[in-house]
């Protein structure tokens, strides 16, 4: 027999109360350390006393393999005195960071707790490229997938470009065009990887060759960094004095771990559900979005990551990126922080480094503030689709 | 301005619904393969429709380091059929699977979803012993911890046990009377890695030094394994025919990542406020708990999880089992699967074999049953406390 007894907890919206962010980019801080940088960095932001932090989720993916370090989560909740505080570590390849601050979203909304942390880190730059690519590939399925065909990030985003070239008529210019766009926009972020540093079409194009169709500017680079962001009730985001942006939707889905299991090439298709479920919950259309930050692994990744989020039609991400509609001065900024490509991707950290510019640019509190901007979105990509968390954020 | 809108997230208990383990030992088994049939036993031991499932929590602690696989989580879900759910992975050393087991439960105790599935697993015989050591001394914290002194696992617990029989006057007898008791359960559980293998104190006393004062006997082994249970709301439960068990209680801990940050060396600090919440949430005193399986990586390691968890006076660890009273035939029976030292220890996979032996126990169907067992407890401890999950268990 079934006792009828039922707790009593309090549902609630979920805020982001604090973000931090270190510099992108190879950092001779050891691994634990950035962590902690990020997270004191956004328990200060958030204004908010320890002993409130109930949660502590952790987003990394190759701590294990590079810095053979685990239990990763509990060494960085007693490094920043949340010693009583339940400490995850949670792993989704480059959408670890994602998948944290979902969890701490979820944590709260559903009144488990009144306040988490979620820290996302990755410290790569160590290691050797070849190292770093063979880690990566642990992200695909080992089993029945891509290694045994040879097949690396790199390569199976280039064959998702050929595909879309091929379909839809994307072109070598569309490419540059989402590399040209990102790095002028890490001219303004002082913590990207390539701050300091612009470019022209010229030496895009003029790139070493990677994986057809990708040069070097295609590809994100290796990057040493960590994000935070403490995630609090609507109780205590009442207390931030108006600081605190609402979480409106954060919905996580699984999808395809192999090219060959995938339904088709031109789409990460649980990246386009996880978008739809999104604009369901907070009950937006696409056309709402002020500022996105996306997934731009690959420069082709942002091209199909317009069409996944409904921000352009199907086939027509080359176009739109190139019209220039989403650089600082368009209609719908995207990946002003720099993006993957330019910001850097420290695998763990990316998707909370997202959550970081958008929260910044909807306080008006970012490096270059878009005017006006009220919803924002991120989306967190990890592996082939397998794993993807979109969230839309709101200032009230 | 914060909008007043609340979400009605309708807050619950959480049942353990199904369970499911393979057999432990070397296996040839891939990886994920041994998750999948876990997996699949906890489903159909459930009964319950695939589409229920609305999250995976997947513990595993090295899959990176010893199958170069990170991103389980949806290839798991994928290969279960959960292709919709989101999945995450988790690690937390050798709590990885009692996380899985943690976060489930709060999902659905907080009304956030209706089932979810909890999977832990992990191949280590693959490995040499001399890289699974290495391997597990990621679970201290590299940057202050054990590796600067040369400490492994082994040699940490070594220490514990030697600072017991110091201040407590705890023999090798009492270390005996642990892994013989454990390896006299396992001779009734089919899957544990020991099974068809009884041994006795004289064998145990003779068998080759590892870290003063163990030996080989004193050490649970390396380990293949996976283990799976199903949680869900009560509403769910109910359509259950009474197979469902409460989860009266699930805490998880933080504690102390390496040896010189505990405060003392004859307790695992974190279990014991872990195991005082859990009573406190269940409304049980510890002599209340009629089985339980405990965190027994080394034999001193269950001498003191007595002690933590109340089952006898702080001290009083060695005598308490080595009295019989926690055998089979016993008043509170501890590890009647084998424990880690006779069951075997695929580390991911731990915390939920032991909710498996315990809703056995409870339900009345485990290989070898307790007459009348009603409240259950599991005790699972990753690195040197660092994060702890106690379960507590009810049959209503």
């Amino acid at each position: 027999m079934l006792r009828g007894e039922r707790v009593g907890v309090s549902s609630d919206q979920a805020y982001v109360m604090g973000v931090g962010c270190t510099a992108f980019g190879p950092q001779p801080t050891p691994l634990k350390h950035l962590a902690l940088e990020a997270g004191r960095q956004a328990l200060v932001n958030a204004g908010i006393d320890l002993t409130k932090i109930d949660r502590l989720y952790l987003g990394n993916f190759a701590a294990g393999l590079l810095q053979s370090q685990q239990l990763l989560a509990p060494m960085v909740a007693a490094g920043l005195g949340l010693s009583r505080c339940a400490a995850s570590a949670v792993e989704g390849a480059c959408a670890s960071g994602g998948i944290a601050f979902h969890l701490a979203v979820r944590a709260v909304e559903s009144g488990q707790c009144e306040a988490a942390l979620a820290i996302g880190v990755e410290k790569m730059t160590a290691a050797s490229t070849a190292q770093v690519t063979q880690v990566l590939v642990s992200a695909m399925d080992q089993l029945s997938g891509e290694p045994a065909t040879g097949l690396t990030f790199p390569g199976f985003f280039a064959l998702l470009a050929q595909r879309h070239m091929e379909v839809y008529g994307t072109t070598l210019d569309h490419l540059a065009a989402v590399a040209l766009k990102n790095r002028m926009h890490a001219q303004f972020n002082p913590r990207a990887q390539f701050y300091g540093r612009p470019t022209t079409q010229e030496e895009i194009r003029a790139s070493r060759l990677i994986a057809s169709p990708f040069r070097l500017f295609d590809c994100s680079p290796i990057s040493d960094g960590s994000a935070a962001a403490v995630v609090v009730s609507e109780r205590l985001a009442r207390q931030g004095a108006g600081k605190a942006i609402r979480v409106a939707a954060s919905v996580q889905t699984a999808g395809p771990t192999s090219l060959q299991s995938m339904s088709r090439l031109t789409s990460i298709e649980s990246a386009e559900q996880a978008a739809k479920e999104a604009y369901g919950k907070a009950g937006i259309r696409p056309e709402e979005v002020n500022v996105a930050e996306v997934h731009d692994c690959f420069t082709a990744a942002e091209i199909i990551a317009m069409e996944d989020l409904g921000f352009c039609p199907i086939g027509e991400g080359g176009p739109y990126i190139a019209s220039g509609e989403t650089q600082f001065s368009g209609s719908r900024p995207v990946n002003l922080s720099g993006g993957l490509l330019s910001k850097g991707h420290p695998v763990g950290a990316t998707g909370l480094a997202q959550v970081f510019e958008v929260v910044r640019q909807l306080r008006g509190d970012a490096d270059r503030v878009v005017p006006n901007a009220r919803v924002g979105l991120t989306h967190n990509v990890g592996g082939t689709g397998g794993s993807v968390v979109i969230n839309i954020l709101m200032k009230e």
